[in-house]
C-alpha cells in the first residue's frame, strides 16, 4: 500500500478542529501534497486549504481523497457515500483512518473494483507478517517512546526526520499509526496487528539499510499504559533502536483513558524503556526528551525544560517551541 | 465456545510423540474426557487410549473429535477430510489446534452447517474484545511466567489448579493457548488476538470473582523473548496477578527459536516480571519457581532445586518430580 499524491482532505461535518486531527496532521506535515479540503455543512474544522468539490479536486489533479475525520456515529456520515463514489468514478483513490473499513461498504468496494481504483483503510494491515527474528540488521534506528499515549511521539519523529534531512543525514520516518501512515504514504498500523506478529511487523517496517541511514520510527502507547504496554514492548523489540527519545506532557493529570493511573516518573520511565530495548540492542541509549509544553506559558515552559535537562542530564526540548536540533546534535556524538 | 465432552483424540499420522503433544496434553490432564484415539497408518505416537474408528467413537458417546496433531504439510493430511466429514455427519463436533482453520475448508464448513454441528478452531478467537481497562477486580489471580517459551507454564498452572482443588480451595485454570483451551474446554488463544486488545481479552478471561477464588492463568512467551515479549506483557497487565510463578528449564542453551539469545538470569527475570506486574497490581509477589528438570538426573535435579531455593529464597519445585504443594503452601501465608 503506497498512497498516490496529491490529496484532497475530506473532513465532512467535523464538529471541531480536534475531530479533524488526522487531516490536520497530514496538512501540517505534507502541505505540498494537500491541494484542498472538502467540508460539509456543519463542519467547524478548517485546515486552511482551498475548499474544493470532488469535481474541482479531480480537475486540479488530486489522486487520493483522504477521509481525515471521525464521523458522529455509524460508519460514514450522511451524504458522504455519494461523494466518495463520485471520487472513485472520477479516477481518484480513497484512503481512510476510520476504524470501520471503507472497503467493507459494498457500494464503495464495488465502485472501486469497477473503476480499478484503490481503497486504503490504513488502520488495517493488508499483508501477513512473520514472527520477529531478533536478528540485528544494518542501519541506525531511532524510536520515540512516551510516558503516555497521544503525547507527541509522531510529531517528534517527523520533526527529527525533517531536521536530519535538513542536515543532509539520510533519514526516513516510519509510520506505525493511521495519521503517520497518511503522512508518510506507507506504514503499518501496529496496534491492529495480531499480537504474535508485532515485533516481526516492525522488523519488516524498518528493514536493513545503509550503515549511516536513520529510520525514525513513530512510537505507540507507553510501557506504563495498562491497556497498550504490550504493543509498545513489541514495537521496541522489533525496532532494535539505537536511540530512544522520551516524549512527555507535564500537565497531564492521569494516563489517557485510565483515571486511576498516574503518569510514571520520567527517570524511571527512561530506565525501563532502555532496559526493555537492551534485549534486542544492548547499545541503545536515550538521547533526549521531547516535551509538549503547550499547557504551559512561555516562562514556565522554559523553566521546565531547563530543570528537566539539569535533572536528567539529557537534551530536553519542545519540538514546536525550540525544535529538535539539540537531540539530533546528540546523535552525531 | 465451550467444547462438549467426551473426546476422541485424532492424531493422524503423527511421525513421533512430539507431533502429537497437543493431544498428549489433553489426554494427560483430562483422562476422564478422552474415550479413545484415532491413528492412521504411519502414526508413531500413542496416547495409550483405546484405538477407535469414527463410527466406534460415535457409538461410545464421543461428542467432540479433537484434531490433536500437526500434519506434515498442507492444511489436512491425506485421507483426513472424509473422516472428519463422517464425524460431523454422525453428530460429533470438531475442535482443532491447527494454525489453519478447519472452518475454512468448504466441505467441513458446509457439512457442519448442514448437520448443525460446531467447529472450534481454538487458535482463532471468535469474539471481539475491549481495550483493557486496568480497573482492579475482586478475586485472586496467579499467573505462570517464564524465562522462555515452551518451558512448563501450562503444566504448572494445571498442576496448581489441581493441588488447590485437592485442598478445597476454589480455583479455575484459565487457558491462553490452544492446548490449554482443549484441556479446559474454553479460553482465549492470546497470541492470536489483535495487539490492541490483548490485556482486555485477559481481563475478560479472568473476570471478577469471589474474594477467596483463585484464577490460575496460563502464561505465554517471556518478557525476555524478542519475538513474543509484547504478548507476555499484555497478558501480565490484563491478569493483574497477585502471585507469579516463574517457570524455567535449566539445561536450555538459548531462547527458543533465537540462537543468538541466551536465557535471562533467574533473579533478574523475576525482578522484571514483578516490576511489570506492579503496574496493574502493586501487591504482586513471586511465590515460587517451577523448574522442568527432565534434562537432569535425579541427584542433579535435587541439587539444582535446593541451590536455587537457597539462592532466591523462594520455594523451588519440579511439578512432575516434587509436585507444586510447596508453592500452594506459600499462597496461604
Amino acid at each position: 500500500m503506497t498512497l498516490r499524491t496529491p490529496y484532497l482532505m475530506f473532513i465532512g461535518d467535523a464538529p471541531d478542529q480536534l475531530a479533524a486531527k488526522t487531516a490536520d496532521g497530514v496538512a501540517f506535515w505534507r502541505p505540498e501534497a494537500c491541494l484542498g479540503q472538502l467540508r460539509l455543512p456543519g463542519c467547524n474544522a478548517d485546515l486552511r486549504l482551498p475548499d474544493m468539490t470532488i469535481e474541482e479536486a479531480s480537475a486540479a489533479g488530486v489522486k487520493t481523497v483522504i477521509v481525515g475525520t471521525t464521523n458522529r456515529g455509524g460508519v460514514l456520515g450522511e451524504g458522504w457515500e455519494p461523494l466518495l463514489v463520485k471520487a472513485l468514478e472520477l479516477g481518484m483513490d480513497l484512503a481512510s483512518g476510520l476504524h470501520h473499513r471503507l472497503a467493507d461498504i459494498p457500494v464503495l468496494r464495488d465502485t472501486a473494483s469497477r473503476c480499478g481504483r484503490q481503497i486504503a483503510d490504513v488502520r488495517h494491515p493488508t499483508r501477513e507478517f512473520h514472527v520477529g527474528s531478533g536478528v540485528k540488521r544494518p542501519g541506525k534506528r531511532l524510536l520515540t517512546v512516551g510516558t503516555d499515549c497521544s503525547i507527541g511521539k509522531m510529531f517528534t519523529a517527523l520533526a527529527i526526520e525533517k531536521e536530519m534531512r535538513g542536515r543532509g543525514i539520510k533519514a526516513d520516518f516510519r509510520a506505525t499509526g493511521q495519521t503517520g501512515i497518511l503522512i508518510a504514504g506507507d506504514g503499518v498500523s501496529i496496534d491492529a496487528v495480531v499480537s504474535d506478529f508485532v515485533s516481526g511487523a516492525v522488523e519488516w517496517l524498518c528493514p536493513a539499510n545503509d550503515p549511516d541511514h536513520w529510520d525514525v520510527i513513530e512510537g505507540q502507547g507507553s510501557l506504563f499504559h495498562a491497556s497498550y504496554a504490550g504493543v509498545t514492548l513489541g514495537l521496541i523489540h522489533g525496532a532494535q533502536p539505537d536511540a530512544l527519545v522520551m516524549c512527555h506532557e507535564p500537565t497531564r493529570a492521569h494516563m489517557r483513558g485510565l483515571p486511576g493511573y498516574k503518569l510514571p516518573d520520567l527517570k524511571l520511565c527512561i530506565e525501563r524503556n532502555v532496559e526493555a530495548a537492551q534485549l534486542t540492542n544492548p547499545a541503545v541509549r536515550c538521547v533526549g526528551l521531547s516535551i509538549n509544553t503547550s499547557g504551559l506559558d512561555a516562562g514556565a515552559a522554559r523553566d521546565y525544560l531547563r530543570q528537566t535537562e539539569d535533572r536528567l542530564g539529557l537534551p530536553c526540548i519542545d519540538p514546536v517551541r525550540s525544535g529538535v536540533g539539540a537531540i539530533v546534535d546528540k546523535l552525531a556524538v
